[in-house]
């Protein structure tokens, strides 16, 4: 397929990096400030260099990404809460010219699902999001093959938050010490508000809400709590029973949960590190497992490839 | 769909019980002694009664289920090695019809990997067979939707003998004391052959090495050694320096490879009971882990159906 890649930080670019490998063309890159296009495909390495070295991604205003010949649109900006603008005006676009969108962007298909579906039932273009939730995980793509057996989900679904309760139950530290140490290494962004409060995992479970039920929801319906304000001594207290925290979002009952959870020490639920873990329970197949990694450039963009690769042939004539 | 069933054991009447919530006709079911055929949709109570109460499927002989409308045949009869019959005609002559089909039966594509494709080449039906590998775990759809990025499988993919082992480790009890509570259970066959030396998760990893590799193979390519002659010691000394032993079955470098392994005791691979796990390694998406029920007949007919999702429209004119 012809795809166009909106937003140019690592995923984007990854999904640029990768698409040839999975014998698509890419039309159009575009960032905030400008766009590259061109109807034969791009040259992806001479994208990545203009990137690497901090230059513009082409000469094209970023507008102009619209008019390329692309039969997917994958939409790479940063997430944004309440309107989930631009995003949501560019999955819009896209979709009224009949063309198919797969997002790697939580907010359109969190704070906005309804309009995002709405606006799909009018297209000849598909919607799908399997990168919005964990990562490199097959999450959506595994509940849209158990045609509606799954009741329930729940699971670890931030790895800066994940790095931080691993570090700190491992070593003995305090929260503000172990940030500190995963902003260093680049696992925390220097303002981690949103994963450490529980806002990221918090929108991954509104997703999978607006997957499992009839019902809508946004982030204002989800019950969240951080792990800013746990002191170490809980989890040394989880320890001596065996336990660890971990923290946790659950989706079951018409309820979207966020908050730290006492887990067994040596359960499926106590991934370590960055990584990310789904369970899934179901009608017919009990419950599932997967985890992996849940963030990251190339995993990301593997979960968009993976949604380009289930999508109908192309919607536009 | 209209789905044709042969096999009525376990997994065959699991998807004629489940097929209708999955939006599908079940228009043929047949075991090896009748068949049950009705082109506008069978009455699926009706037959799972006739089966529970040791009675007929149909009253009309095995063979008039290939006279049925169905777009796609489920092959659910016992797995057999070699020459795979009866399963491979099956195969064979769905596919010569032009219809899809969906095995749940390992020894067309374990043992005749080649031929099978050779016909689907030929076909404009398609051959799926997810419920093969892992039971309800989504192993080739995943490997499927990551495009050829998996470069590398690892797993515990047979049941009892993981439940054994589990069990010898947890209470220190012999193999044979084990296995024989296995058998009360019905977590084993009364002659439990196939999974104990390996046999099973052999077969489970062939089909694996021939998705993931150009080369086919059979059986006889597999590396294989069982649990049968495990003495309990081994997983006492294994527990002493805080690991486990699992029959692992590993796809990598071209090889394929069953046998008992050591494990981190509270490592991902250390499934308990008669969980199954695969480890896929990937290119740019990092390791995934997929744990679940490996076996069972609703598991295994979840995994059935959501074939029959994946499948492309009906093949037959």
């Amino acid at each position: 397929m012809n795809v166009a890649v909106l937003g140019a930080g690592a995923v984007g670019t990854s999904v640029v990096e990768l698409a040839g490998e999975y014998g698509h063309d890419v039309v159009a890159v575009a960032d905030s400030s400008s766009a590259a296009v061109d109807d034969d495909g791009l040259d992806a390495a001479a994208i990545l260099e203009a990137k690497r070295s901090g230059g513009a991604v082409g000469d094209a205003a970023p507008e102009a990404a619209f008019d390329a010949a692309y039969d997917v649109l994958v939409e790479a900006t940063p997430t944004t809460l309440g309107d989930a603008e631009p995003g949501f005006s560019h999955v819009r676009r896209a979709l009224e010219a009949d063309r198919h969108v797969v997002l790697a962007n939580k907010g359109p298909v969190a704070e906005r699902y309804e309009d995002v579906r709405a606006l799909e039932a009018d297209s000849a273009g598909t919607v799908l999001f399997e990168a919005a939730v964990g990562g490199a995980i097959p999450v959506l793509s595994t509940i849209a093959d158990l045609n509606g057996q799954v009741t329930a989900a729940r699971g670890v679904l931030n790895g800066t938050a994940n790095f931080v309760l691993s570090r700190m139950a491992a070593e003995g530290l305090g929260y503000e010490h172990v940030l500190a140490e995963a902003k260093d290494l680049g696992v925390a962004e220097a303002d981690p508000s949103f994963d450490v409060e529980g806002t990221d995992a918090a929108l991954k479970c509104v997703i999978l809400a607006n997957v499992l039920y009839q019902e809508t929801y946004t982030l204002e319906d989800a019950e969240v709590e951080g792990i800013a304000d746990l002191p170490g001594s809980a989890l040394e207290l989880a320890a001596e029973d065996g336990r660890t925290i971990r923290l946790v979002g659950e989706v079951s009952d018409g309820r979207v949960r966020v908050g730290p959870r006492l887990v067994p020490e040596n359960g499926t639920l106590a991934v370590s590190g960055t990584l990310n873990i789904v369970q899934l329970e179901t009608t017919h197949a009990g419950r599932l497992n997967i985890s992996g990694r849940g963030a990251g450039g190339p995993e990301t963009a593997s979960a968009v490839l993976a949604d380009i690769g289930r999508l109908p042939p192309a919607g536009r004539n």
